[in-house]
């Protein structure tokens, strides 16, 4: 592209730099930016940088919080003998969106993914097996990515818990709810026989 | 969503201003943006902000410039006397990358539209008007969209500027190259018979 002025290619080019957004995306948002009023362009800059700056995360989940220990962590409402493994912040919302869980959380802040260059030391595993031999905790849940990376975790994490005597479990899979059969696919159809429940159990409580 | 903390939401709130951008890609930006380096983040919120800051306008044309003057209303190699009007300096871009044009531009910095109230007065017409006077222009072009308000800008700056003594013309309409015939849609390809050219002027020089 033939920018006119070089602050424009510049903020241009910052924005050419986020997921999913190309040159001419990052064209359309800069002039929507230069014709906002100076304050609210100012505001926008502001609360990414002070985003970055002082985000901290959980001293005991990981998860983003604005204190050392979050709300969720320092919750007596919340069952802390009950902890659920997740990749990231995005999952805890998801999760605490259902309003179905009442448990705490741990934030791996990935998966293992050896073609990533992503292994164990990438992410919250030391603190998680350090949760477990200080803390009470009766079971750990793991609400992973149905993926390869998700099971390569969750296979990782498997054999450095089980040395403690808590219960393990992962999230059910199977066809979704309102899918229809037709239309689900061959491993996912495959395995969700191969694994079926007792009818009574399948009911959710 | 459920935020985990209010510095998280405020950041996703204002992403979600941008145009396009709803509240589930703005988390995915701003969780991008937390994986970077803070040099990273700072980078990219300052460069925003001194764009927004330090940006001008050229005085003559209004494209966006880093001077007073902009590179091509002060290069000698230009012809001063032919005047492209434009919407938006995305306009300028557009024509520049053809390398057809050798005038300079005019931008208008948006077109009318009593739908949206834009009158004239919130375009750069008094100073298109100024420069005709003083200038020594010989055609001015009027490279506007096809659009209703496009029209009605036209329209409206062809009854302003008919009491000097130059050329007023638009750029060609008619079907574009590549296109086939039967896709073509019924206003275009009427009005492109109605419009229909000599053979002899129909080759591009």
């Amino acid at each position: 592209m033939n920018f006119s002025s070089k602050l424009l290619e510049n903020a241009v080019a910052e924005f050419a730099k986020l997921p999913g957004v190309g040159q001419k995306t990052a064209l359309r948002l800069v002039l929507h930016l230069l014709n906002q009023e100076k304050e609210d362009v100012e505001k926008f800059s502001g609360t990414i940088s002070k985003l970055r700056n002082e985000i901290r995360f959980c001293s005991t989940c990981h998860n983003i919080s604005d204190q050392q220990f979050c709300e969720i962590c320092s919750s007596h409402k919340r069952d802390q003998s009950l902890i659920c493994v997740v990749e990231d912040t995005r999952d805890v919302m998801a999760i605490e969106n259902t309003s179905q869980y009442n448990g705490v959380y741990h934030v791996l802040g990935g998966l293992i993914s050896p073609m990533d260059g992503i292994g164990p030391s990438d992410l919250q595993v030391d603190t998680l097996v350090e949760r477990l031999s200080n803390d009470e905790v009766k079971e750990v849940i793991f609400a992973l990515s149905a993926t390869m990376e998700g099971d390569t975790t969750i296979f990782y994490l498997h054999k450095k818990l089980k040395q403690f005597n808590i219960s393990i479990s992962t999230i059910a899979r199977g066809i979704a709810f309102g899918g229809e059969l037709e239309y689900v696919d061959e491993i996912t159809l495959g395995r969700s026989i191969a694994t079926r429940v007792p009818y009574e159990n399948s009911l959710s409580r």
